[in-house]
C-alpha cells in the first residue's frame, strides 16, 4: 500500500494515531529513498511533540527490526542474554560484565556502537586494546559466542538498517531526545540481534539523556514491553548518573579501570553496578551461580582475556597513555558535595576521548581520572582530578567544561544516593 | 557568525526564542545550502508547535526579504498598491481588481503564483487568454505598471529566494499551516515586491487555510504589523470562504465571470469584494475616487483590455471550453441552506482545474459551474451545479468530492453571513 508522506506526517503533527499500514509504509519507503529525508525529521520532531501510542510504537519497532535480518543464535549451546546501557561518563560496565557473565556460563552477543558526544563508546575503548579488531565475519561471531560466551563487536549493516539510517537524521535534526523514538531505536536492535533476555540499563541525571527518575522510568517500561511483546525476556534497573561512575573517563583508561574489577578490585560503585547488572541477567536465564564467586576466583579474568585474544587483542600489552597531564588541585578543604557528570564527560570528550563527528579519530590515551568522589573529603591543595590528552592545546577548553562542576562543602552538604534506585520488569 | 544548526532548531523545540543572528544565519545557510532540507524542516515543524515571538517574527520576515533584492517602483509616475489574498474557492477577484484600482490612477504590481492544490492560481486562470504570458522581463514590468498601471506577472527567482525553497519544502514536509511561517511568507515577497501599500483579503471558513475568524484575525494582524513595520501601509479584510465566490470554479470560467463584472454586470458577491478592496486600496494610497463608477463607465474594462493586450493577449479572442459536461440536478426542493467552499475547490481541481503537483498542467477549460448559491431556492430535478472537463473520466472522483456538500432544507435554515467580516489596520 501506498501513501503521501505529506498525509503521514499531518496526521502525526495534528495529534491523530498512524495506522500500522502508515508506519510500516513511512519506515520502509525511508529505508528505500521513497520518502524524503526532509520528510522523515520533519515526523520525526511530529512524533517528539505528539508522542507514539502503545500501539503505535509496538509497530513501529516491528518495522525497524523487519527492516532487516534479525540473527539466530539457536546454535548457541549456552543461555544467550544481552545487557544495553542508556549511556553514562565513565561508563564501563559492559567491559567487566560481559566476560563475568560469560564466565557463569551465559552467551553474551553485544553488538556495540561508537561513541558520540560527551559519552563513550565501548567499541572505541577496545580499541584502545593493541590488536583489538570491533568486526567479526557471523560466523566468527557464532564460533566465539559459543566457545568464549561473550562477544563485543560492531553491530553489521543488516542489523535494523531503518534505525541506522533514522538515528543518523535524528542526529543532525534535534530530533534524538525523543522516548518513543529512542525506545525503538535500542530495542529494534536488540531484538533484532536475537538474545533470549535482555536487561536494560537506564541512567538519570546530569550526564544521561534521561534527568528525571520519571522520564527514565516512562522509558525503561516502554523498553520493557516492547522486548516482552517480541519474547525477549526484558528487565531494567534505573541507575543514577549524577556524578561518573568510577574514577576513569576516557578509552585506555577506562579499560584500565575495568581490569581492576576483574582482578577483583576496583572503586565500589563500578563492582557494585557490574555485579548487580550480572545478576538480574543470570536470573533472566536461570543461572543460579552468585557472579561474585566468578570475580573472586578469576574466572571471569580468564573470560575476558579469551574474549580479547579471539579478537586479535592482546590482552597482556601495555594500554596506550596521553603523552600530557594536566592536574587540578582542590580549591578548598571539605567534603565533595557534588561532581557533575556532564561536565567530567565533556572534559574527557574534549581531551580527545570522544568524536564531534562520526568521521573524527579517538584518542586512546585521553580523559579524566578523579582522584575523590561525592561524599570524599578534600584538601585545598591536594589533586581532586587530572586531565589527559596527546595535544597540550585540548586542556584550555575542557578546564573550561569543568567550571562550576563541583561544590566542596560541610560534610552534611551531601546526601548519598543509591546507585540502583529502582528495577522494572 | 556560525552557529549549530542543530542548536537552533533544539533551542525552537524547548519553547526557547532565537536570536536575531540565529535567524540571520539559519536562513541565510538554508538559502546557501548550508543548513540541509532535513533541519530546516524540523525546524519548521519546530516553529509549527511553538511559534515565533513578534521579535522573532519580524527578524525572520527581514532575513527572507534580505535574501533577495526589494523591487525600485520610484520611477512609476503613480501611486502603488497591492492586493493579497490568503486564496479561496472561486476568488478570482484579482481580475477585475487589477484593472479597476488602475483605472482610477493607482499603479498594481501583482507578481503572483500558481495554483497548487484546491485554491486555482492567477496566472494559471490569465493564461486560459490565448497569446497572454506570465513572464516579464524587469523594463517590461515598470513600462506596463507606468503606462497601463496594473501588471499580472510571474514573480521572479530573484525575489526572496530564501521563501521560494522554504515554501517548496514545507509544501512537502506538512509544514504549511503555521501562522508565523504563512505571514513571513506572503509578507517577505509583498514587502520585496516595492508597493507602497498593501491590501490584505484574509479568507475564513470551509475553502480557505484559516478555519476560524479567531485564526484568521490572528494572521491578519501579524501580516498588518509586519507590512507596517517595514514602511508599508498595510490594511486588512477577514472574508467569507464557507461557500465559493461567484459561481464558477476553474482557470477560463472564472476569467470569463471576471469579465461580466468588468462589464457592470457579474454575481453580486464577487462585484461586492472586488469593491470593497478597491476602496481599501485607493484610500491607502490617497485617491478619492469611487471605483463603482470606473466599472459603470467603462474605464475598468479599458484598463484590462490594455493589460492584457501588453502581455501578449488577445483580450476579443473566444476563452477555451471544456469537451465535456456533466449536470447534477438538486435532489429535492427547498432552500439551499449549505453549498461546501472546500468541496467545491476539489471537485473543480479533480475536474482538471488545478494541480497535483508543480510540474502537472492545468485544463483551461475544466471546473465547475454553480447554478444556486447558499439562501436561492432550487427545485427537484431543476439544475444545482455542472462539472466542465476535458476528460469525462474525472466526473466520478470530481462527484465523489461534492458527496455531502448541500443541506436543502426550510428557508428559515439559512442564515445569511456578511461577505465581509472585519477591516483590520
Amino acid at each position: 500500500m501506498t501513501f503521501s508522506a505529506v498525509d503521514v506526517i499531518r496526521a502525526k503533527r495534528d495529534g491523530g494515531e498512524l495506522s500500522d499500514e502508515q508506519i510500516d509504509w513511512v519506515l520502509d519507503a525511508f529505508t528505500r529513498g521513497a520518502v524524503d529525508p526532509e520528510q522523515m525529521s520533519a515526523l520525526a520532531m511530529a512524533v517528539f511533540f505528539r508522542g507514539l501510542s502503545p500501539r503505535e510504537l509496538a509497530r513501529w519497532t516491528a518495522a525497524m527490526i523487519a527492516s532487516g535480518a534479525r540473527l539466530d543464535l539457536s546454535s548457541v549451546p549456552r543461555p544467550t542474554v544481552d545487557k544495553h546501557s542508556t549511556g553514562g561518563v565513565g561508563d564501563k560496565i559492559t567491559l567487566p560484565l560481559v566476560p563475568l557473565v560469560a564466565a557463569c556460563g551465559a552467551a553474551v552477543p553485544q553488538l556495540s556502537g561508537r561513541g558520540l558526544g560527551h559519552t563513550g563508546g565501548t567499541l572505541d575503548k577496545l580499541e584502545s586494546i593493541p590488536g583489538w579488531r570491533a568486526a567479526l565475519t557471523n560466523d566468527e561471531f557464532l564460533a566465539q559466542l559459543s566457545s568464549v560466551g561473550g562477544v563485543i563487536c560492531a553491530a553489521g549493516d543488516e542489523l535494523a538498517p531503518a534505525d541506522k539510517k533514522l538515528y543518523a537524521l535524528r542526529d543532525v535534526t534535534g530530533t534524538v531526545e525523543s522516548i518513543p523514538l529512542i525506545a525503538s531505536s535500542i530495542m529494534s536492535k536488540k531484538i533484532a540481534e536475537g538474545s533470549s533476555a535482555l536487561v536494560l540499563d537506564v541512567k538519570v541525571g546530569t550526564g544521561a539523556f534521561m534527568k528525571t527518575v520519571e522520564d527514565a522510568r516512562l522509558l525503561a517500561t516502554t523498553m520493557v514491553e516492547l522486548g516482552t511483546a517480541h519474547g525477549v525476556a526484558t528487565s531494567a534497573l534505573l541507575t543514577d548518573m549524577s556524578t561518573p561512575l568510577g574514577l576513569t573517563a576516557g578509552n585506555a583508561l577506562e579499560v584500565a579501570e575495568s581490569l581492576e574489577v576483574l582482578a577483583g578490585g576496583g572503586p565500589a560503585d563500578v563492582v557494585e553496578l557490574t555485579l548487580a547488572l550480572a545478576q538480574q541477567m543470570l536470573v533472566a536465564v536461570g543461572i543460579s551461580e552468585d557472579p561474585e564467586d566468578a570475580l573472586r576466583d578469576g574466572r571471569a579474568m580468564d573470560a575476558w582475556r579469551a574474549m580479547i585474544a579471539a579478537q586479535g587483542g592482546d590482552p597482556s600489552a601495555p594500554l596506550p597513555v596521553a603523552r600530557e597531564r594536566h592536574l587540578v588541585t582542590a580549591p578548598a578543604s571539605g567534603t565533595l558535595t557534588r561532581l557533575d557528570a556532564y561536565a567530567v564527560g565533556v572534559a574527557a570528550w574534549r581531551c580527545g576521548a570522544g568524536r564531534a563527528r562520526k568521521e573524527d579519530a579517538v584518542s586512546a590515551g585521553a580523559g579524566v581520572v578523579l582522584f575523590a568522589k561525592p561524599g570524599d573529603d578534600v584538601v585545598a591543595g591536594a589533586p581532586l582530578l587530572e586531565l589527559h590528552a596527546d595535544d597540550p592545546a585540548r586542556f584550555e577548553s575542557a578546564l573550561a567544561a569543568l567550571d562550576g562542576a563541583w561544590d566542596i562543602g560541610a560534610a552534611d552538604g551531601f546526601t548519598p544516593t543509591p546507585l540502583v534506585l529502582d528495577r522494572i520488569g
